[in-house]
């Protein structure tokens, strides 16, 4: 689903488009072949045997009023879920993720993981409490989020040092770029809890601009593409991923079209897994 | 004043860049000469002897909140105007012209004159009332608005044919491109009341898109740059004008510039022959 | 349909993705209302009580084989006319009329009508019978087309002397911009016979690079919006369009999408305008 | 010969990639065939037969030193007059005219023809005698520059009042775009003395920014295609085009490559007629 | 040599363009030196009395004819092979490496080594064999081809499980960039049969999409500059490079030209080390 | 300050508008906090209780001499020195440093800290020496330039195998990517000597073109972001830098924004820790 709502943004907009961009690249990687075979893997995901991917569009966004946009994604968001699919929803800012965490009020437990370059961990600033800079807090105040796990964090943040304070006292562990290179995949795969269920947010600005310059505020030195796609294949194995978001594509900053690609890529790859070792699982 | 506010889009975003890029464009004409010479007229305008053109900044955007920020760019336009100095404000949206029509309460009548591609008269759609298709409808409703002439509106708008007919109702003159070019512009200023205080909103989208093609709904078929000087500078002539805003420049779908140095360079001769006729008259 | 084809390009290609950006544009002018209104024409078009349009998708490009992607979009065509429905192609490049024009064989009768800034009227060259310098040629040679009109045709062209020589032996009829200018819509329309079905193809370098940069081959000096729009009214006032194709946008050179805008923009209202005019003569 | 220099301008920069970009649109127009068909005029221009264009390279440019490079082009242009060629120079910045023209100084009398947004008559500034907004003054001194002719001048231009006041007082006649539409191109050819030598300095800049975005101070307002040519048509009717230089194309801000093609299509068509006439007289 | 020819495309086109933004690329590395110092290994590369570099041209392409285009490449590689010298051919997309291979069959034994993020192993599908998804498959049809390594190969390819298969049966070694960087270049070397003639075909899209957007179908977590350069500098060492193509730069999704600069800065000098030790070795 | 001057450059140049770019892109990391907080290094740098930036506008360029830009710019630099503040020039080309060194000639010792591709350490070429191949010459020369190291040097420089001679013998030393790599930062560090004053001049070619495409001369195999951050972090631990440039930053080939962004976040962070050690020593 798609959910092309970007007045969250600060500097500067355009991730309504992202939806749009995202499904573009998309086709790049449709070559009607019986599944997509990763011969590093020698495995085929997406088997159409076994998955079926549905884009059921996007929500209806009432613009000048960012609280009725938000619920219609959470109208959406409920109704993928009551279909029994796994959720993934193309922002749009990041401020999206909010309606769908407040979807998953009937789920039960969720461990939220995060890759970002930004906290997002404001509770209000200006008036703003729905914005792209304060979903991290909205998610912290559920019940059923029992834990966040934020990696890609760097630089001068849009959150100041009580925000970090804040976070890590609401169950928050944090982490750079350079945190997560020094201690490797797998022990950070350790310091997430074990056979939970996680929601996954990404907001592309995680990932370095060499390859994601298409995206509001980018932030130098960030992770590249294998890391990641390890780490979501770690994450898969260790628990299992409910809810999936890909937030602040902005294809009008992305001439050659590489953010739009990488989110195509990197969702695709990372369904496949999650949807083969849940399988395996069961 | 820059109003770089731009949730009241429904397509594609980007005009909070505007102030911004036509900021930028506005040095290519400030050559430090004693005024701008216009070889045409045997003018000196913007003379700093009689004409001081102040930037007081941007009004304060609050995202996520549309009346909020709307209530910021008022209070801009009512200061500007205690100052005793001439209103000219950058969007943003169409809709940031609601807040500066809505600063213009205790003034006395106004006309309003809009230059534009889309008729802009929504009542109210899908919850959205002030939004860039509504400011029209909304500054109609105003007791001291005492009548509206729309020129430059055209193609498959985004109001029925049941908006027409409201507009016309509540006092507006319609005139396509095709209109004004039949008639030209000495009968078009005969249309409009002489001698009154006038409002001028002037919507990027309103000239054509081969001049102007960085803006979120680009329309073909619209005005050129001389048509519209000419007729500003008859209006200027005509009666008081006592307010202006230019709304909807999109630097991210302006790559060679060409839309922000239209906007600066359009605005600059218009307040330069505003200023002028203005001291002529006194 | 669309038939992203672009093998028959000379200079710089790229029209392949023509229907991607045709598509994505029209959406600026979907807003979802009862049918489309024009205030200066005073016309609801494309009522959706009369008018219904469908997308079939695109036609299968075999890359590497001109001869296959051809017949597979000449298929397509006759199976929209087996429908009952108005054919409308777009392109890929102007290669793609040459089946559209082969699926009319059982039609009857056809006056093809072109708007282009080149003659495409080369017979062969280098081995080249099907490239986007032919179609005219292969189209004049079938016993069903009956007369060309070729309008915008201008500048140093791919054609030499001989090239128009044989145009005008094999009945067609040759007007620059100049031309046009100079003698008016209306007397254009008298020159080419009343009352016949038409067949009308649309290379978006007839028009100028002003408003449609985003091509192969630009060639300045071309047609504006309104001329074209009121050539097609007039022509569908004349006689009966029964196909229609636009061809040779290429959104790589279209950095501000104008030229897709245009594309739909045009193809809309002149459809309207067709299906208008033949529910009028019914 | 190109003279890819930029250091003489004052905002955006890019000019030195001009040749280059201009050659490389030239491309569009090589089909090769016997010449240049134009079916309007029924003529072939630039016949291999009695016409040969030959690329001489770019002029050495010393970059940090101004009359070095300066230099360097007036020597080109001797070289290819003592060949007894017409010189055609592919700027940079309206500055590389300065040696252009001094490289006549054993030619006789010669009247100026210049195609520019801007007036390029100021004598000196900030130290600044050689830069693109110079060359006019330094033309004007010239024993054998007996006049001017300069059109398309407009908006606030770079020249102060005294500036338009000294340049009529050496000979120059100015006239804006609206002046030379309100004449016509034939009452313009009259203005100018009938058989003369003329040398002929196109800044792109006096093309309107619709068409010729790409360049460093485009200006609004300014001149079409056809208008130019037939311009130029006459003038090389009227007398004998000695030399020729095109200047201000910057590439980098012409992201669909109009400016370009532009400059190379304007230049091939206007170097057929100046050939054509010319041997039409001999 | 350049071979501009992209029909053999699937995705977006534009490697016609290839030739030209490298060759303008090249003009970046042409100081006039004396050779091209690098001070890393203290070596006067492509000395120029020890290496001539000679452009012969475009290879004729004739759009809509595959096959014939085709035979053109390889009649030049034939006739630069004839003349004694390293044919480098420039493309074009990788449809092109066809006619070089075709080229060699009176060479002797050659081991093809293939950097690129597709395995290009298609024997047929849609009827297609000599697009850019089949070149490698061709090639190992040969009986002079004795074997492949094809390095860089990662993500979901257009080659299905079985293509892999064949791969390997027909002797290629197969290896992700993620095995490369595990074993390291010097263990990679080893994998390659030592003392042999080699030719090397270069896909852009090897290389990772931040250091090369510009290409058809980018794929992410590529190679980047050093590791192919010590990878083709140890290849250079332990046997023969006899041929070399480097295909699929689409300079139209290169808005900054680094994947031009990539090209012509890999070429450069990798040709530089391939002249050095084949000389060493004599 | 800026020093918006690019006449020293050979290819493509821009480099004028890098002041505007970067401090448009440095408005991204204003978000108005209390000083700009790092979790990784818990400390708040840039804290306005202790340092204020001032931003003094651009140095006075006179385009066309290169020689009077230069010492508007020097005069820039002494007196921000003058004032006890730390001076940092944003280019402009690499020739701007030349200027900025001049202006210590009474300060006592510095050793020059270079991060560039390119050595820059060409006399004299062509009658240039005071272009960006020049300025680290031009720094040797000077007598209270008491050494220097140079670091990024790579591939085919504009500096032949005796400018590397020369450097070395006077007194630089030259380390490319890869030594540095090899090494470490540390050891890097220990390299230099200790306890000095230090002017860093940065060429943001000195970072690889992933993430700095927008520079004149890109050179693949650069640096990236952390890279330098720990390496300024601790030469601002290891001495006092004094005086600091950054270069060569060219909007118009940076179309996403991300090289004007990696110059203004690599600045604040630069500025924040050489405040902060400083701060700490004292």
């Amino acid at each position: 689903m798609g959910a092309p709502f970007d007045a969250g943004t600060q500097w500067r907009a355009g991730a309504r488009m992202g939806p749009r961009g995202i499904r573009e690249a998309s086709t790049l990687f449709s070559f009607g072949h019986a599944g997509a075979y990763d011969f590093e893997d020698d495995v085929t995901y997406l088997d159409p045997a076994n998955v079926r991917i549905v884009d059921i569009g996007d929500a209806d966004i009432v613009h000048t009023d960012t609280l009725q946009s938000h619920a219609n994604i959470e109208a959406g968001v409920r109704k993928i879920r009551a279909a029994g699919a796994l959720p993934v929803v193309l922002g749009g800012d990041h401020s999206v993720n909010i309606p769908c965490i407040n979807a998953f009020d009937d789920h039960g437990e969720i461990h939220l993981v995060q890759i970002d370059a930004h906290l997002d961990f404001v509770d209000e600033r200006h008036g703003v409490r729905f914005g792209h800079g304060n979903p991290m807090r909205r998610a912290a105040e559920k019940p059923y989020v029992t834990g966040l796990t934020q990696i890609g964090i760097r630089n001068v943040s849009s959150t100041a040092r009580e925000g970090y304070a804040d976070a890590r006292a609401m169950g928050s562990d944090i982490l750079s770029v350079r945190h997560v290179r020094q201690m490797g995949i797998p022990a950070l795969l350790e310091r997430i809890p074990a056979g939970k269920d996680y929601y996954l947010t990404i907001d592309i600005d995680g990932f370095d601009p060499s390859i994601a310059p298409g995206t509001g505020t980018p932030s130098h030195g960030g992770f590249l593409y294998y890391e990641m796609l390890e780490f979501v294949d770690g994450l898969a194995r260790r628990g299992t991923v409910v809810g999936l978001d890909l937030v602040e594509v902005a294809p009008d900053y992305d001439p050659a079209g590489c953010t739009s690609i990488l989110a195509a890529q990197f969702l695709l790859n990372a369904i496949g897994r999650i949807m083969h070792h849940r399988q395996a699982r069961t």
